[in-house]
């Protein structure tokens, strides 16, 4: 079920549409999507918005014009709300699959995707951890970097799902200057920051208080955060408690944490409701509202779309920035 | 030069002084001391200030009436700002006994601490790991329990200065259980909830998502959230990055956090200047600010008192609450 488009994208025309996956028909993602396509009247500056999926999934929250829609696969079945069916796989990633080759094509200008089911996925056949990774693999990216944006803030976890007792083995330095050059790079072309200011965290409290708190910040992440400073303004390893306080924000464009909850905590407290997931280092623009399928709520009325449209507000000004 | 008073403290007076240690002399505890005492004009409600010192350190930021000190052992040599003399030791301890020995004998409703200097305490000879631990020997109290409190969030961090590698192996369900129960104590006899909520987060991302993401949640936190809804609303144990955002953080009175950045980020977060240090399951009320030393802007002018004057506050709050 994989395309595999070419690596380099074509750069898109001035008025490319932006691209809305229907993710998880089960979940809350066509009801948001649908909803954040009406707060901006099908359309953000020159730029069209365009639902990637089936007709009948996004129309049960009000009607969509034929022109704004893209048909992709259909379901095998009248779609449940509420309930994650594996049956859906196929038609789940014909959307994402549609949505890419149009944005490496240059027939879009962003791709915004409303959240998957992974578990559900993983039994239809699904191999990828989640959007990040396939991502990157249908676009021959050789690292993609999940950025969480919001409140002022953008962070980025250097480990992700992965058991607190395994995040000290996973930091390295080569990770670390990889990934810090590709944010480096995307605050450039993606944000339009002419001299970007990275802040990298410590692992351990007060940053290892040199030394007598752990060794990592003196083995691996100085050095790391040394050899990026040749490029740039890099500021670490800092203690993770002090470094997200409203002062200490404006210091830095983006803080790369060295785990999971070091970034999304100070991002989450911050910016609940309207927080922004970007993958940086991929050849497409893509963004995605940051949280889950919801299934409990889903149709219920209850779902708030506010992620939603401030994802696709942040992919029509990523699109602005990098394609003019 | 450790006394030893007796365990259970007599109650205060309902006018009984609120002191202040003076702290590491040649830090800016002695400075931000002085601010708060002429911000509260020497006095809160019906409680007097004492600055507890030699006088001579607190003179050089401002004129502090006589019957507004309590005398401690002085310091070997004229003091230096901006320096932490370890020849200081006897004399910074000294402050915190005398204190101490006051507050369980009912002659004082309150400490708090101004910072001390660990590094230079350890030259000094002085054997505890910081004010809490010493607090608990010096009042024979069986388990001391550190909370920190600002923006309307209470936490508390069950692992504090460990290397993040080594948390894992400090969970348990006796120390997580003991500490929620001194908590939830504490929540109603300090702070006047007749029902006090805890929140409980979990140790792994998403809260381990049901063991595939860690094994601690469902082998060790889990149960203790378990044992301790015997006594009181117990939530979790929960995702830490959703556990932190305004609407969130009115579902509990208190929240406890695995590990130091995990209960300190948000808490720096949205309250950095502000933050109380507060000691639980002492006999006595204790508070401090919740920062360090800051030798590098001592006498300089520089040093923020907000912290001092908002744990001086919440001694007053708790000293209320506690002994009306």
């Amino acid at each position: 079920m994989t395309q595999t488009p070419t690596r380099r994208s074509d750069v898109p025309a001035r008025d490319a549409p932006i691209l809305i996956t229907m993710g998880e028909p089960g979940g809350i993602g066509p009801e948001i999507a649908v909803a954040a396509f009406k707060t901006f009247n099908g359309k953000i500056g020159r730029r069209p918005l365009r639902l990637v999926g089936n007709a009948s999934v996004f129309s049960v929250f009000g009607k969509i014009p034929m022109a704004s829609l893209v048909a992709s696969r259909s379901l095998p079945e009248k779609n449940a709300l509420g309930r994650a069916n594996p049956a859906n796989t196929p038609a789940v990633i014909d959307a994402i699959d549609t949505a890419v080759a149009m944005a490496v094509q240059g027939a879009a200008s962003a791709v915004v995707t409303a959240p998957i089911h992974k578990a559900s996925l993983l039994h239809g056949g699904f191999e990828f951890a989640g959007h990040t990774e396939y991502l990157a693999k249908l676009t021959d990216a050789r690292r993609a970097v999940m950025m969480l944006a919001g409140g002022g803030l953008r962070v980025v976890p250097l480990t992700i799902h992965v058991p607190l007792a395994d995040v000290p083995k996973r930091i390295n330095q080569v990770a670390i200057v990889e990934t810090g050059e590709i944010i480096l790079k995307s605050l450039k072309r993606d944000f339009g920051i002419a001299r970007p200011r990275l802040a990298i965290s410590g692992l351990n409290p007060h940053a290892g208080e040199d030394g007598e708190i752990g060794r990592e910040e003196r083995d691996i992440i100085a050095p790391a955060c040394e050899a990026l400073r040749a490029e740039a303004t890099v500021l670490g390893p800092l203690p993770a408690d002090t470094m997200f306080h409203e002062e200490a924000r404006t210091r830095y464009d983006a803080a790369l944490c060295m785990y999971h909850d070091q970034a999304l905590i100070p991002l989450k407290t911050l910016a609940f409701w309207d927080g922004v997931n970007v993958t940086l280092g991929l050849p497409i623009v893509r963004t995605s509202p940051d949280h889950g399928t919801a299934l409990d709520i889903a149709g219920k009325g209850k779902a708030d779309p506010r992620s939603m449209i401030a994802a696709i507000r942040m992919a029509a000004q990523i699109a602005d920035a990098r394609f003019g």
